[in-house]
């Protein structure tokens, strides 16, 4: 069963040695995706990773490509894959780390961290007179309570938050979640949190989500926190929003345009807080972990062992459930 | 059973009412601490909260004092308190809060949020090269594991990190902590240690506890936290290794000299964070509550309902176990 591996990002020697022993006799070649050329895509019957989509149609053997992104959307488009590779995504690979942008985000401003540094920068030994606030007691909005919603509010909740999630479709109970409703609940959800956290997908049903009369609705001094995608937020209305004070707060690792153009009205926002879509990706070592993990396990499950973890619906580019 | 009951913290209508229905017929005097009279004091039979320590020995009728700080050495000196004054702290009341700025710094400094907020200043939407960072999968040393460093425990649990926990003298294993060690076990475990973090008081024991040589045993590139008292931290040897890249970052919220003097070359170490001993104080609607809480506790045990807690020995001026 010999068999040609393509891995598209960096693995130690000890995750080689892995896939050794995993697919005994099988070639393996470790080349950056900015490297890859149609002679490496033609010769692969397995790519591990997310690599580049021209010439994929073109290799008949190619039995399956297990990504290191959690979007799927770009491979699934028609005469990008050959029609029998199985192709597999990295949902819940960046849960955890994005969760802890999100966690670390919110108690970055309830704890004013940012006017801080500027006293710091200052050499200024000064309290602020701003309010104190706390996970502890508040009550958390988890839009879009997939693998990020939900270790978002697995830490949220261990820290003494009330967590509710809104689901596109499924109200099953979860042990991270006090509440959990549809997203027509949203409306009356709205004014009663103290933080909202979006971590939605980018489709049209996402899109302006949070339109200027959904922002209106919103606690006074309540927070936003966007992981998903930029286009959720209407940010004419957000920049509108935290200037009145309306919202104590916005952290977005998303933004719309994104990247946000230079002379945005939002940077200047003090009480806007923007990462350049930097919570998750590959540079995290669980992250890198985990992905390595599900694409050793979908070899495996290639060579006859188990069952492949994240199939995609190639017609519909959601995960198969 | 009619008393005088003196707060000296700003408290609810509501609060008052759970007094006035605790205790029927007392009388009671809300004044801040800054506003409190001689006279206030004499008339006082209960003190709840830390009031102004002259004049307090002049009281002869005075049952209880619950303070609302975590310390209360300076109240145990000999004359400051009539003899048989009951004396308890607010041990417990802050180990919320104070986690939550410690969870909070470790993220901040893990996600490099300072670095992204100077380049949003900058209206620069640009990755950093800076390697991430997560709590999961991070190996944490609590030194002092009390209230707050075991409240601080739960939530680094809670987030996937491995807690070892340096007690003084009690080596009971505990939920949040994967192992307990005595202080003799300090210069085995910082080389481990991804993560240090102080919360210990300010005693002789306790005095330059992380001194050079110590800071020199932590893990390259490892973090420093501290909530406790400045004096643990040898300040000068702390620069040195900030400086020499031998620490990632030190978070303090406390400092030796404290407050920091504004020629104090800490103020510029970039990944130095500087808060002036805020992590703590009655600001939060949890302290604020927990304390009073406590102080109605108390106040019922004087009463006769149940047993006082936290009182503390004023020979040791430690809180008797």
């Amino acid at each position: 069963m010999s068999k040609n591996i393509l891995i598209t990002y960096s693995v130690t020697d000890e995750q080689t040695a892995a896939i050794s022993a995993a697919a005994p006799g099988s070639t393996l070649r470790n080349i950056l995706k900015k490297d890859i050329t149609r002679e490496d895509i033609l010769w692969a019957d397995i790519i591990l990773g997310s690599p580049p989509m021209t010439y994929l149609h073109e290799n008949d053997h190619l039995a399956l490509v297990s990504l290191n992104s959690a979007g799927s959307t770009e491979y699934c488009a028609p005469g990008i894959l050959p029609d029998n590779t199985v192709l597999t995504n990295a949902t819940g690979a960046y849960g955890i780390i994005i969760s802890e942008w999100m966690i670390g985000m919110l108690l970055n401003i309830y704890n004013h961290f940012a006017y801080y540094r500027d006293l710091q920068k200052q050499n200024c030994w000064q309290k602020l007179s701003r309010g104190r606030y706390s996970v502890y007691g508040a009550k958390i909005l988890i839009v879009g309570a997939g693998n990020i919603g939900t270790e978002f509010a697995k830490r949220a909740k261990a820290m003494g938050a009330y967590t509710i999630g809104i689901r596109r479709s499924d109200t099953t109970p979860s042990e991270y979640f006090d509440e959990v409703h549809l997203t027509d609940a949203l409306d009356t959800l709205l004014p009663q949190a103290d933080v909202v956290a979006l971590s939605l997908p980018g489709t049209d049903e996402t899109a302006h989500i949070l339109s200027d009369e959904r922002l209106a609705l919103m606690k006074q001094g309540s927070v936003l926190l966007n992981v998903g995608r930029g286009s959720a937020v209407d940010t004419d209305a957000l920049c509108k929003h935290l200037q009145s004070g309306h919202l104590m707060a916005a952290a977005l690792d998303v933004t719309d345009p994104e990247p946000l153009n230079a002379d945005h009205p939002l940077w200047q926002e003090p009480n806007a807080y923007i990462t350049p879509h930097i919570s998750g990706g590959m540079d995290s070592p669980i992250s890198r972990r985990i992905i390595f993990e599900l694409g050793l396990h979908n070899l495996k499950a290639y060579l006859g062992n188990g069952d492949y973890r994240n199939v995609v619906d190639r017609n519909t580019g959601y995960r198969k459930l």
